[in-house]
């Protein structure tokens, strides 16, 4: 690779490693910093239908931040591919976490984040998370 | 839009097309042809786990058409994003389907399909349909 796509590659990695660190958090100003607030972003979380345009991925954060204990992800086989001013990183998403009551349950889900350049910011425009079944 | 991206959204929302058509007729060859064949490839089909490269790809393919006797798509609420030289396309997939028996069944998924411009061509470097839950 050149220094530039290395340096792309790197860019991308860390703005996907900002989008779990804000999950972890369930801080949603941080979230809000990861993603382009526009129309053609969408995400699709584990289980549940996609959805389109900022607003409604917005609120969708707030509603699982505000029913979220705690949650914890180890990220596996993650791979960054950078395409001009577009990139997406594919990975296995080993989640703990625990809802309402303090046991944890952990699942795996697999993921793909889609992320376009803006000026000097990787933005996310895609989040696609799905679950992986027990004999996946 | 321009010009030139109107024939690019055109482009995508045709080979977008012949995935879907490549997979309705569990036809090998004709999905081949929509595939980039290369390392970064990856597919992720409703409730299975992450796979990346071609042949992995290729064999999920195989195995999937051998085991379906019937499959069709209905395509809802679909949007095509291109970006210079790479694009993605979000959408409902209907799906009905028979494995085995006469018998039809029903499913509702939601997929990300990534493409990139190679030449005059695009070819799908992504897809990821995920199992969409009935209360949705």
């Amino acid at each position: 690779m050149t220094e530039v796509s290395d340096r792309a590659d790197a860019a991308v990695r860390e703005v996907n490693a900002a989008f779990y660190a804000a999950l972890e958090a369930c801080d949603l100003d941080a979230m809000a910093d990861v993603w382009e607030h526009s129309d053609r972003v969408s995400v699709t979380h584990p289980g549940w239908p996609m959805l389109r345009g900022w607003a409604k991925v917005a609120g969708s954060w707030d509603a699982i931040f505000r029913n979220t204990g705690y949650i914890q992800f180890v990220l596996t086989d993650e791979q960054v591919v950078v395409v001009g001013d577009t990139a997406w990183v594919t990975l296995d998403e080993n989640i703990l976490q625990s809802a309402g009551s303090d046991e944890l349950s952990g699942s795996k889900a697999t993921a793909t984040n889609v992320f376009v350049r803006e000026g000097d910011s990787w933005l996310m425009v895609v989040h696609h998370s799905s679950p992986v079944a027990d004999d996946g």
